[in-house]
């Protein structure tokens, strides 16, 4: 029984919005990265969408997926096609209301899609960073969101959402910064990789840095590794689904054919399907970009991080609530790993809302319209919002 | 609770072994593929355990999963470091006992483990097949093998057993050939691949087919395509462990060091091992035989072939008794796609002997010491043959 029932879902349109870009650490300063090195000055784009309220206690910060972007609501021109990707979330009389907070989705450090990353010219050069940019961290990654923020003048987060790579980045802001943060919405995600996670992504990583064009990362210029980023998207885009999920989009359906070809052209549906991701994918993504952010969820661990190994020491530090939610048929972060992270805030008090979705649709569920998600997000922000405007504390 | 319970494993090692080869579908004879075209004469690799009965009734054919061989059980030389991929079923005083079966095991038509394939010379040519190799199906094998039986005089199995690919071409036998075979055994296998399934093989085959080295199939002479052939290979591996065996056995270690690094080296030992998995099947294994082996799999559909897409009126055709067992943790081909062939086959009135087996281990369960497997497989060979022997029919 799935639990996508869309018809219940609501809200207007955010309408037009534009990408800007925030020049951050600036010289004198740098920003101080997790690895040792300091980079600097750093860009980030982002997108914002309603207004800060006067008391600065309605913003809601959106954390991005892996390839992700800032592009969480509405549209660049008239002319596009698709909104941006949380559409179904964000905008007026959706669960992230924009006629009652102020939401703000950032491009992460690292990313190739507006902000700072290795697709980006190193400064003081005419040349692209390249692998001489340094790794970066989901740390580093909040700790730039933090400088956004800063300079959009918000000082405490009525709520930080995300799920898969942007739940880490949820689950690290509530740890990290828990001074400003009032709630917390870490969808679909995990507290660190599982080992079968970490497989995924270096094989991933093995077919871009495979491909001859890839020059160990200088391609600009060059031919462009899209053989292997091809091929890297597809093995993430099998574990963004689900068996069941697959099993009912495709099945053993054959593409325009009615008979087996006996030839190598992709004949299966789901074969197509495949190669057109993996292609369309390295229309809009950056080979390199793609070795930094998968590194650096293979790097997140927040109990190595925060708590000297021991998840429950971690979330001491951690002041807001939460919302924790995962998916039924997600096997790559699996429900036993929202289960260890709402028992490790448990465990230190924390005020917990903990929901397993049932969806057949794989990781990706949590982008997907979903009445039970929507009325969840939707009642413990306006909770939220309540509870902060009362006392001043969301606990 | 694992039942990999090691301590009870009994029997002795069949020694030495020879790998022999088979010539078959000679002049005037060919061998008439599925997809219509014609390969003769066709070499099989294979070995032998045990000796036929003068009733000519103890033969038992094991049939081996995508990338094995012909070599089972026991050692080629003296030097050699380990024994045959399944020595711990096969020999004497073992499930599979060679005092009292006849064992053969062949390398699959297609492979390139001594059998004509895509990496043999075409006949009359002094050139690789490659990819002129016709696209040969589970039918193609379990035809192969009936060729090499006859030439051994074998006209009846005891028993066909085998494992993934090899509970295929098992499932094939026992509807092609119902009257040739007395019991089949199943192992870890599916009537039919999954979208999720062909989603992974084709990944796969696309991580050969991006290698420039892959060269449309005619790499033979120049460099070879090993880094698409490790990735491919890495995809696979991924598939075959499961999440708990994986975090058990590697879960988040760093290998040799003690702290991140923050280069692409690897560092997770789960990385390590995957890159090593996939370098050693380069010097081993075949680009071209991955694709057409893999395709055979994606291909094989028991209902599609034998019951007009119903799996029930397939096994209307089979006539033997069966035992099919699946693992708990098997994700590749997960239990429910065993109780459908289960189901069929009870449909049809067969004698079906069912066990899921509680394993951590993922789909190389099967190939891995288990008290339970043994003990099932031989209960199941000693009363068929005792069946066989009383009345002829082991139903």
């Amino acid at each position: 029984m799935s639990e996508y029932d869309v018809t219940s879902l609501v809200g207007g349109s955010v309408g037009r919005v534009e990408k800007r870009f925030a020049t951050l650490a600036e010289p004198p300063h740098t920003l101080r990265l997790e690895c040792g090195r300091e980079i600097g000055p750093v860009t980030l784009a982002y997108e914002t969408w309603g207004e800060l309220s006067p008391e600065g206690d309605n913003c809601v910060l959106v954390c991005h997926a892996l390839t992700g972007d800032s592009h969480a609501a509405g549209y660049y021109t008239s002319e596009d096609q698709k909104p941006g990707w949380w559409d179904i979330m964000i905008g007026p009389g959706k669960p992230i209301d924009t006629d009652r907070y102020f939401v703000v989705c950032s491009n992460v450090l690292g990313s190739c899609m507006g902000s700072t990353g290795p697709a980006s010219i190193k400064p003081g050069t005419d040349e692209f960073w390249g692998m001489d940019f340094p790794i970066v961290t989901i740390g580093d990654m909040v700790e730039a969101q933090r400088l956004l923020l800063d300079n959009l003048g918000v000082k405490r987060l009525l709520s930080v959402v995300g799920g898969s790579v942007g739940g880490m980045q949820v689950l690290e802001w509530s740890v990290r910064y828990p001074e400003r943060v009032a709630s917390a919405i870490p969808l679909a995600t995990t507290c660190e990789h599982s080992a079968l996670a970490i497989a995924f992504n270096e094989v991933a990583r093995q077919a871009i840095m495979a491909d001859p064009a890839w020059n160990e990362g200088a391609y600009h210029g060059g031919p462009f590794p899209d053989y292997g980023l091809a091929v890297a998207r597809m093995v993430g885009h099998v574990t963004y689904l689900s068996d069941e999920a697959m099993r009912r989009k495709f099945g053993r359906n054959l593409q325009d054919r009615c008979s087996l070809t006996y030839r190598f052209e992709p004949e299966f549906q789901v074969e197509s399907y495949l190669r057109h991701q993996g292609r369309k994918f390295t229309e809009r993504f950056d080979a390199n970009t793609f070795l930094y952010l998968t590194k650096a969820a293979d790097y997140f661990s927040l109990a190595q991080a925060w708590g000297g190994g021991s998840l429950t020491r971690a979330f001491s530090r951690a002041a807001c609530r939460y919302l924790v939610a995962s998916f039924t048929s997600d096997w790559l972060y699996p429900t036993y790993q929202s289960r260890a992270m709402v028992q490790a805030m448990k465990k230190n008090g924390l005020q917990v809302s903990f929901c397993e979705i049932t969806a057949d649709l794989g990781h990706d569920a949590f982008l997907l319209p979903s009445a039970r998600l929507n009325s969840l997000i939707t009642g413990f922000l306006t909770d939220t919002l309540a509870r902060v405007r009362e006392g001043g504390d969301a606990l």
